[in-house]
């Protein structure tokens, strides 16, 4: 392999032209990494429903054409000038969450959501303004920071962690985003030990919460999903129990009866499915007096929560967040250990494996009842 | 005095016969105290907006005809069998919320939210589900396990604390609910020391919420209401500064321009209000990545908060709390020598004086901008 550094790379890449328009592969030219910034071979990337929920045209601040994909793994190829934490060869997983490690929220100790780079990231662009992305003559916008559906991507030096380079990068790229933002919802919060936890919704995010409940020693895990297919997923990951809402009497609320299940509700209960409604269930079916809520999935534009008020002066607290609250450079590389050690689970999400060429039928795979996650292998092309 | 022990006593109390009717002075016969049950003689109560409320019919829980007063003050006349922890000729201060310290909510040290007599309570009757007043032969309903509108009354023996003599009883009957609620709200949240708050709304709940967090020696304390006579009031409590909605430019939220003042928002926020916009408000201006916001006014029924979710998955946390999550026969007397020995306010709060036949006057006086707290003396009639 030929000393690229410097050098512009031409490799292949998934467009998103548009919104609402299949991505196509296309001939990109990579621009080598400034300073602070790093360029990285791509391996395997994981398709999320946040790269169809912009590829769809319904995310507002969707900028198009880009290229999408924030759940990657991948080889540090060269470095721009002034990267210290990241060298070349390095097994890095981008972050769609930076770490600074020195703005108000990375020192607060009590947030995960760095600001550095926040701002030109909403733009689609590198801190500097301006993209490092080129096809057909036209400036291609980045996505969440990543963009890993390019064969060679590049990322600021604070949206990057170096990991165990014994986690094979086609399973660990999914710590990208839904392993680890379900995991560190869960077992980041004090208390879980002995408790009892509701979790709605078992996809990815909600199988990680059933699988950190279970490592965090959780006493009841009860998994709600209106798909029967997935009671032997839950199980599998850690529900020590199943609940189809859709097999309730008519005119039962779901939080009715999981409240009489539980003799007053959950302790912890978790939205893993961005749908306000069950968003509400989550918290009215915890416990008065001291459930606590988190928000996961994402919703929506526009849409709102809403419950009333008394919900929460009777003791239940409603929180959310993003990335799991896991502080990438700082606390990922731990999660690939815990990987490695058999503590999480991360080989079993993998439904559906694709290559490069065929990333349009693994966007189609993700809105069957049996995929978990796709993850593509971005050399076959 | 003549040995009322065992006896009906015949007094005056303000019974509300129907809802949006005036209170009307009665003669009522009040019952000897059962077992675990005790007779109160009432000199003095408070009135709060929760005895408007209810009273005005709004409350779909309202129970007619009742004796409505929660916050009120007053010396053990008698107990019933088995009572140990109250004596004839005790100060004590009635609990709305009560505390059995057996519960699953009391034992459970993270809630002040005990069931014991909850179900009974919220029927208008005492735990063996009869009431203990009679008036014109008809059994008037008690309210919130206390009815301080009377002269005397009779309340269950975990619903009822016994506070240190030396405080003037008709200062902190107004523990029984207002102030404590407020004092608990901020006090009992950690992390209060040098960060900012907001508080929305400066009436007695505000005002305690002010003077709680400057207790705390929070280091900068926003006070928020649309009556400019409130800034006053709000800076003797605590308020470093004082933010009026209504001066804003025409179309500016509160809450957009109370990020920017504070460079992000506050740390945590308060809603003094029982207004769900305000709730909202209060929410979107706590800060982005570990902003807390409480609500503790008490919200019309069918009224509902919504936000939109991102709002939490960024790192906000809404809660709420009753009572000041305070547990009354825990944690009631040591409030009472926090006044005591000056920590904090209780006298500043009563701008109003009236007797107990004034008391529908005493109602007027609370719609009032001038008005924090009217107290009743039960003797004038």
């Amino acid at each position: 392999m030929s000393d690229t550094t410097g050098k512009v790379i031409t490799c292949t890449a998934a467009i998103a032209w548009e919104a609402a328009k299949p991505l196509t592969l296309e001939t990109v030219e990579v621009a080598p990494p400034k300073a602070h910034e790093v360029r990285i071979k791509i391996l395997y990337t994981g398709l999320c429903h946040t790269d169809a929920y912009t590829l769809s045209g319904q995310d507002p601040e969707g900028l198009f054409p880009c290229i999408l994909g924030h759940e990657g793994g991948g080889i540090v190829e060269s470095i721009g000038e002034g990267v210290t934490d990241v060298k070349v060869g390095d097994h890095v997983i981008p972050l769609y969450t930076a770490e600074c490690k020195e703005c108000v929220y990375c020192k607060s100790g009590k947030s995960n959501l760095c600001i550095k780079v926040r701002a030109t990231q909403g733009k689609g662009v590198m801190p500097d303004g301006t993209s490092r992305f080129k096809c057909k003559g036209k400036d291609i916008f980045h996505f969440m920071g990543c963009s890993t559906f390019s064969q060679y991507t590049v990322v600021a030096d604070v949206s990057v962690v170096t990991v165990n380079p014994k986690a094979a990068l086609e399973k660990v790229c999914l710590l990208g985003c839904g392993i680890t933002t379900a995991w560190g919802a869960v077992t980041k919060l004090p208390g879980v030990e002995g408790s009892t936890v509701g979790v709605f919704g078992c996809g990815c995010i909600g199988l990680g919460v059933l699988n950190g409940a279970k490592f965090k020693k959780a006493a009841r895990i009860v998994a709600i999903d209106t798909n029967p297919n997935k009671k032997e997923w839950a199980v599998k990951f850690g529900a020590t129990e199943f609940v189809n809402p859709t097999e309730l009497p008519e005119g039962k609320k779901i939080q009715d009866h999981l409240v009489e299940i539980t003799d007053g509700g959950f302790d912890f209960t978790f939205d893993c499915t961005g749908n306000v409604h069950v968003m509400r269930a989550a918290l009215e079916s915890s416990h008065r007096g001291w459930g606590v809520s988190t928000i996961i999935g994402v919703a929506a534009a526009g849409q709102e929560i809403s419950t009333r008020p008394f919900q929460l002066v009777t003791g239940r607290t409603w929180r959310g967040t993003a990335f799991g609250g896991i502080k990438g450079r700082t606390e990922l590389p731990g999660l690939v250990e815990d990987y490695l050690e058999g503590k999480m689970k991360v080989d079993e999400y993998v439904t559906h494996e694709r290559g490069l060429k065929d990333i349009v039928a693994g966007f189609d795979d993700m809105h069957k009842g049996n995929c978990i996650r796709c993850v593509v292998d971005m050399s076959q092309v």
